[in-house]
């Protein structure tokens, strides 16, 4: 037994745990989205998630992957390991290409899910595919590449997104806004007056649990992005993910306590999750006083963006704009202010953030990467829904919308209380 | 701090991680079962899924392992190793000896959790006590000791089960199968003119989230079987393992939407399922892509499994059967056409698979394996059923699979809208 | 690459893993407590955990970690350690400070999630988020202190209690006793003539899962209070772990078999875990066959007290008590019957049990330093009860008590099956 030997162990288990954490995340998504919808549309929303794990994984390993981490072509695009075949010699780790490989579908499939809840209960089904393969195999991993590639032109400029506030979570919070405004609201969500309708969430319990699997899976998606189990930033990572978190959901408990008068439930579920989404880019590089700062910034400011959505109508079910895009904004210009110079030296481009001597040139490279990120995110998202809706209807027929999509379009309901043998085909009749 | 000692404690917490994560699984087996059955069963379902880790635990640990593990009496079964004391020098690993039995407690009782689907809603609970004592004491140790213990007879032929296609799944896919035969079909799941019946799963996002645990507890169970957190194969299994089962859902989805013309969902709940199922003998040694062929392959003729199931009038509630036992012999089959010579080698035998020159020895190896532990596994459960049925009835009264196992059985039902304190027994009285 | 750096970043990613577990665990909670109390309470009782999680890491970070940890003041109070800030060279572990109070922070949190279960669906919801921060902030680190650290009274006496059966369970379950009698039975438990009423939990699969989320918790509790992952008894932790957990859950089927006439489901839930709460303290220095033996007395003495509590007429919904005070005491005591000299010998003071020669000495250490944290957590919490309640009344008006927390304090039912868009403030008036 050699020391490289262990020192390889040790790094490929790391990235193997962190990224079955990561994955285990899809059950969170899952739960969060199901519990948040309504119970017509509790099956079809995990359906899509099957969606975005099965065919996310299998379209990243066959092209997103090589599109992303391939050889650079001129700054833009990665050109090699397509099937993890070809040229992939400019990867150096101490861990095989395919574990790396497998890291990183973790993450294409966390993008991919974000969009989910905001097409929920009215997204046509086939379209969600489609829509699929085209994120996972080409909108994700472009940017990607741009930003986290070696060669990639905005890694150039010195952007630091450590686990990805912007390339993860703004991009799919700007397609997810995207793709909620293109498909519209659901039906009766807005009165022709533009009161907004609410209808309960249909299992808090499930929605409140799907935040915890989340919680749980951030550690690894924070820490495992170190890629190296002795990385010496991997316990601090952990400590600022999750005093982010803290921060985002005491935030939002305190501040809709004074705005609603109650602690609403909604909120600070998603304020938890707001946390996480702002400490992602910066976890490695800020003190553990400014990742309480970002959680609770971005917890608080993650209600203001619901309402501001429902009061412009957009309709966004389960709030991955207000979740994802808003906070991953706020955690990528946050670097820009509260990188450490001492630990930003780590991100190999040694700026530091505004309030810690730096100047503005951080925070510029920060904003700029996070203005073409979320650009490309929204455009090429509404340019693939507008050439989807040419061959297959992006949204649902109005009777199935009506129905529900579960039983409209996956032929089953999600909760029977039924205790007796049936004929299903009845049962969708009668409904 | 010597390199031995770190070596050690790598492995360790490799070993214990991974054993918490398949234990992890038992809740997904929880999950997944409850959200599949009808309301009134929910519990009863559950209770068993604890009487699989309770005492699978407990008899495995008395007398299961030393069957398993202990010192080999020609080639047939274990001899010592009760309650982890007597001699287990031979057993040479880099982790203690009890540290190896939890990891092994932890396959036991995914065994007898596979059972538990296939005789929900009708079994009594104290005749499945006494199955899982006589699973987890001798059905699975015996045929474990073939395949996996050195000095094994059918393991000194040469078969490949990496982590448990046969001897986990299959076994434990026939075991099912033989006793949702002996015990009978669900009161109303066929017309007397053999009409299949449905009930819709009574709760699909559990189900599905049950699904995803199990996704993540896989990991565990392929990458952790290692035993060793630097056996080069980590990375490469954490691989295969997630690209089947993308492949089994994605593959499910599709064949669904041709077939059925939607989505299933149970269907594609459990494509995912058998794709990982499929992967888990050959996790090892075989490529990324065989991983994604034997995925989609398993997943489809899941779906036809559980239709020819039907058809033959087998009543199999979560489909334990076309999941586990059709999906672990088609993996261990597949171990026989694709396993790479120089992945092989690993397996200490250097025989490669029917694609890759190695011929048919290898293939007819796992055929011959997988036959003798599948008809041990139906026999022997058969046999088990038909013996305690003499003692214990092993089926439930009609009244109390008519009221439900929760209530009938258990006193409680497993979901209660009711506000205010009640008379249980009257509650009891009036369903 | 050095050993040294090797052997950090073990231990590191170790205890990071492990925090990870611990704090999934509120996950197991949420569900846990959200399944067993009525539905109108189902979602209250989850945003109780959103504060243990959110309120119990920031008031822990501030001060709470500096009491426990910071550089010891006679035996009593540590003095540094603010906001992680200050000397803190005393403690000398292989992982950095922060990562220590990770990991630290995922007991606080354990903790006060235990209170919460004992007053679920009467507590004012502000009066909770004070007692919150009163716990984390000064109770549980008081007594840690005491306990845990260099320096610590109960410490140098020679107290052994590894993962804490008496810190966070013994503790956390006598302040669950003093809040539950405080706040006063629920409307309805108890009839004018003493009668004991039941309502059947409102979803028994979702308080199973939470058992085995906490089971699978359990093992980053145990064997991650190792802090080091060559630590030569992690295994034999996880194994103790293991059997405890199944000693307990088998003990309760057969006991609710014998006694009630059926396997109990909620009985056995709490089983389980009476387990793996005996366990905590001695995981690490008794045997495989002692853990199993406190397992099972653990299992049937929480039934018999579960009885003898309603029998006195304290309410306590989830069993917090039963489960955490009771089984933590006959854990703590059972170190001082069964710790094995050549175990103990890793607990620094060498004591032995009664059972293996050690005589009474470390069984009176055990008896006493129970005592003291037990009345400590039982009469501040009641002190800080009667002292919330000048302020902010800690119980909820009879209406919302009535109406349920979740629409009369949060606005928001749990379960919702409007498949509509309604309005939020008619549904209120309307219930």
């Amino acid at each position: 037994m050699q020391l490289a030997d262990l020192s390889r162990g040790l790094d490929t288990i790391w990235v193997v745990l962190t990224a079955a954490m990561i994955l285990l995340m899809e059950g969170g998504f899952a739960l969060l989205e199901a519990g948040f919808v309504r119970q017509k549309n509790a099956v079809s929303i995990i359906m899509k998630v099957f969606v975005d794990i099965a065919f996310g994984a299998l379209v990243y390993y066959t092209i997103g992957f090589a599109i992303m981490y391939g050889k650079d072509w001129a700054g833009l695009l990665g050109t090699s390991g397509f099937m993890l075949g070809g040229d992939l010699s400019h990867i150096r780790l101490n861990i095989t290409h395919d574990t790396y490989w497998l890291f990183q579908s973790a993450f294409v499939i966390a993008v991919i899910s974000i969009v989910s809840g905001a097409v929920a209960e009215r997204i046509n089904f086939r379209a969600y595919i489609i829509y699929t393969i085209v994120m996972t195999g080409f909108i994700y991993p472009v940017a990607g590449h741009w930003v986290w590639a070696a060669g990639g032109w905005i890694a150039s400029l010195g952007m630091i997104d450590f686990a990805g506030s912007a390339v993860i979570h703004a991009l799919g919070g700007f397609a997810a806004l995207a793709s909620a405004i293109f498909i519209g609201p659901r039906i009766g969500k807005f009165s022709p007056d533009g009161k907004v309708n609410i209808v309960p969430p249909s299992n808090l319990p499930l929605a409140s649990v799907g935040a915890f699997v989340l919680w749980f899976g951030w550690f690894g998606f924070n820490s495992g992005s170190t890629l190296s189990a002795t990385n010496g930033s991997i316990g601090h990572i952990a400590v600022t993910t999750m005093l982010a978190a803290s921060a985002g959901g005491a935030a939002c408990i305190l501040f809709t306590m004074f705005r609603y008068k109650k602690a609403d439930p909604p909120m600070v579920i998603n304020g938890s999750l707001a946390g996480l989404v702002g400490i992602t880019a910066g976890c490695s590089f800020v003190s553990d006083k400014a990742a309480i700062v970002i959680g609770a910034v971005c917890g608080i400011l993650m209600v203001l963006a619901t309402e501001m959505l429902e009061n412009r109508q957009i309709d966004d079910p389960v709030g991955a704009f207000a979740v994802h895009g808003v906070s991953g904004s706020i955690g990528t210009l946050a670097v820009g202010l509260f990188a450490r110079p001492e630990l930003a030296a780590d991100a190999g481009n040694g700026y530091a953030g505004l309030f810690y001597g730096g100047g503005w040139h951080l925070l510029g490279v920060q904003a700029l990467g996070l203005a073409i990120v979320s650009v490309w995110g929204f455009a090429v998202t509404w340019g693939a829904m507008w050439l989807i809706n040419k061959f297959v209807r992006v949204r649902v027929s109005r009777d199935d919308e009506l129905i529900g999509l579960d039983v409209g379009i996956h032929g089953v309901p999600a909760y029977s209380q039924d205790q007796d043998f049936i004929d299903l085909d009845r049962l969708k009749k009668e409904r």
